[in-house]
């Protein structure tokens, strides 16, 4: 194993390339802002959205509604209220995975032992050490590089990625968000439902370079980032080697296309996890600001 | 009831006063940022943060860990994960209400109709209709303004809210986030419990003032932003007028001490609740960028 | 509505049907017993079972395994412990119907309004009202009297329940627990799913003679006892018959085939739901004793 | 260690002391029914019920009600119904122990090893593996040989076991279920809440004489069956020595009072746990049959 950021930060660092973004690269990122519009880049959360046969579907419960009202129930004076919780299995619809998501070899990101992660939740690494997100934003989009969705199983390359780069007139530096826009999540819908096995995505080749370049965050708008089936004889290579040896959080399941709509590709980008103890990941709404 | 701003953003408008926040809001909050300082304003959230008795508790349930492969589970490839899960109140620690969360009268916020908000969740007004909030954050100080976290009990008023303002060198104007500091969150402790039922917070006045001036979100460092016990007679007051008349969300249980601590005052705002469809609330990590 | 059981048991009942399992036949069923064996009619639980599309699944969450001590966790002395949680839907696998599951015209069994079902559970006939079952056991084995499974659609008629009932030597009498076994479920595996839409099942008339015959709880081996698809222009008639207006609680996805294999066709049948105040149903492990 | 049952019934057993229940021991169970009354054993399970500080609580959530309907939800046809999902930790209220719930020195029940109870749940020794059970219950009163509820701290010891045995004209043989009636549950109101901390209990002694004896199921109205606060330097002992050197699943929280009331002490009792896939535990309904 490589384990390029190792010690990078420090033998007890738990923010991995979110050490890129210091106060400059926020400045930075803040002046990007010239119209003052805000785009939402999270998919809407419920029931019936599209998710993988094994995994945990969220539920829904309302503990007090208009409807028990309707049905007569006291109010305190003229209050009414209401009401609910939700089962959240934290690697649902847009999320980000923690640092301690993903690893291999017995160590996580900066030599982590995995005995820490247990079943109390993640003593460390967890997604309440993850500083929040306000950096530049890039989208490098191959849809419109390629003018169409990339099929299923299609490789982004170290090609593809200068081809992006230079379309969205933007070289990857230091503390960028990077963004990738495969046309994934934008092309399925009720008839044509999300195979989860089955996605165009980031190749090893070119993770890699996003990840010598300083990229603070990678995200996209498929369900792994990375391609999907996986290059013969390798299983989730991009996540070992941005989580575990870059210690760069990955974004997953992006609404990108209205934000390809309207011609942004550099931007003030936001996005804060939900700081809970020991967690893996988190379910996030990241914003882009225009 | 007095419904100010119903049909305000016309009659089918599920946003309310954060329609006051325009591109030109925005563009203003984001030339707040000169140092390039991000800070978090959510607490951590956990099994063992405080509750009030009757809420119900967050549960964080690990379905893989480091454990497991301590205790010979099988890898695939040398890739190890570790999953998780939360049964997640969705009105706990920092968070946000959504317009469908409280009302009286049989109506809610611009009309919608109480039948609207059932088992199945909020037809309308959910937080799924919440725009993401990004605006000028300003910080009443009352803990600075007095000198000391405001008693259990104590009420702000208007003549508080102005020496608040001119500590803050700002007059709250339409598109503003206000940011209540009373000092109760920050003065608990494991040995000074919070107790629930008692808290210094906003009064109906000074609430309507805020309203009357175009805040687009009030939040605060307490659990009910209005003052606890409610004043003889009157049950959330300031829940009904903001959130029903006024279409303004409540934030609640923010971290705001730290944000005194470097003598923040205005800054950009930025918070996203997570788009659960239905939802009446939803914790999240709101952010100052100074 | 007939409501052919409703002020049978008084206005206040909330038992219904099980009502007429009195002393007397609590000791006719017990006498039942002459082999000493005892057969478990319950599907294994699990998250792997398989569950119609639309309904959530069963979550089990360890919160403390072997796995962590493993990875070192501290053990109190030398005692170690392991401790789960499930979300468990309440009609999951095998499971009872209570009074309040179904019912029409606003008013269910008994004449209680449906008003009184909220989102804090159910007031009346809440399936902590349910007496424990302990009452005679009659096999009626339409896969033993046609030789094979009944196929998807198969209506059970009169003429198939009197052919059932001279095969187990038995007359439906007040206080029995009639099981059905349609042959539905043991047909089904991981090559031939089930499919909810489509089952062999009681239909309305043979359901109203078991009724009238004074049946205390009525069971079978597929997903909604009743026949699917249904009737033309009916939804739900057996539930909406015997649970509403006979009081009749149903036993769903009960496991038959072991029964049917030892040759059992009356026998002494004990259920006990588990009594969470206000639950619509309850997943339960029913037993024959033969 | 002692590790008196390993082995006893094989190599892979996972029954633990029920092997000892035979077809024999059924039909004697079931030839001391004579009234034929039928008591639950269980307390009810709500929201509400006590629990320990550190210990999660129900949550039963209605996912439709009747309430959905006065708001104006639409019928399929003129079918209504109601639904609910609990969110159920394991071993509350009423609930049986699992041989895989509580171990010391690496090793469970049988020499299974605790590395075999992961995230997954307990590939062995799960409460899916556990069969039901019927068997003659005896009811040892300490409350009547006292004359009182036992205090907080009490030991139940070797001469209190006799006398109870001699009160209820039984002496403990293989295969029974014996029941400890300390008066602990039934001592406890809303005004005197259950310290768990403190209850009277089984001593080790007392608990290895049931176990020589043939005890298939230990069982008891307090939270731990054995006493607390424990004896200086041990810590579950008598869970550690029943569970897993006598392979003798516990029975906690009890309601014993309305058997005592009827003057029962020998009788049929039945129960069965929910058999949940890898499970530590379940609650459940046990019933005596008189």
């Amino acid at each position: 194993m490589a384990e390029e950021a190792w010690g990078r930060w420090g033998p007890d660092d738990e923010c991995g390339a979110l050490n890129f973004v210091d106060s400059e690269a926020v400045r930075r990122a803040v002046s990007l802002v010239s119209r003052g519009q805000v785009l939402s880049l999270a998919q809407p959360i419920s029931a019936r959205m599209p998710i993988p046969p094994a995994r945990p579907r969220l539920s829904h419960f309302m503990a007090r509604d208009g409807g028990d009202y309707a049905a007569g129930a006291r109010r305190a004076g003229s209050f009414a209220f209401a009401d609910d919780t939700v089962v959240l299995p934290l690697h649902l619809g847009t999320h980000i995975d923690a640092l301690c998501h993903g690893w291999c070899g017995h160590r996580l990101y900066n030599g982590v032992s995995e005995t820490e992660i247990r079943s109390t939740g993640a003593a460390r690494l967890g997604v309440d050490k993850m500083p929040p997100i306000v950096s530049r934003g890039v989208l490098l989009d191959f849809v419109a590089v390629t003018g169409a969705p990339l099929p299923d199983g299609e490789t982004i390359t170290l090609e593809m990625l200068t081809a992006a780069q230079e379309r969205a007139d933007a070289t990857i530096s230091p503390g960028d968000v990077v963004l990738l826009r495969t046309g994934w999540l934008e092309s399925r819908s009720a008839k044509n439902k999300p195979d989860f096995d089955k996605e165009p995505g980031l190749g090893v080749e070119a993770a890699l370079m996003l990840a010598e370049a300083g990229a603070s965050v990678v995200g996209a708008d498929n369900y792994a980032v990375e391609v999907l089936p996986f290059p013969e004889g390798t299983i989730f290579s991009v996540h070992q080697r941005l989580i575990r040896d870059y210690g760069i959080p990955l974004l997953e399941g992006l609404v990108l296309a209205p934000l390809a709509a309207v011609g942004a590709t550099k931007f003030l980008f936001v996005a804060a996890a939900l700081p809970i103890a020991g967690a893996t990941g988190s379910p996030l709404n990241p914003l882009a600001v225009l």
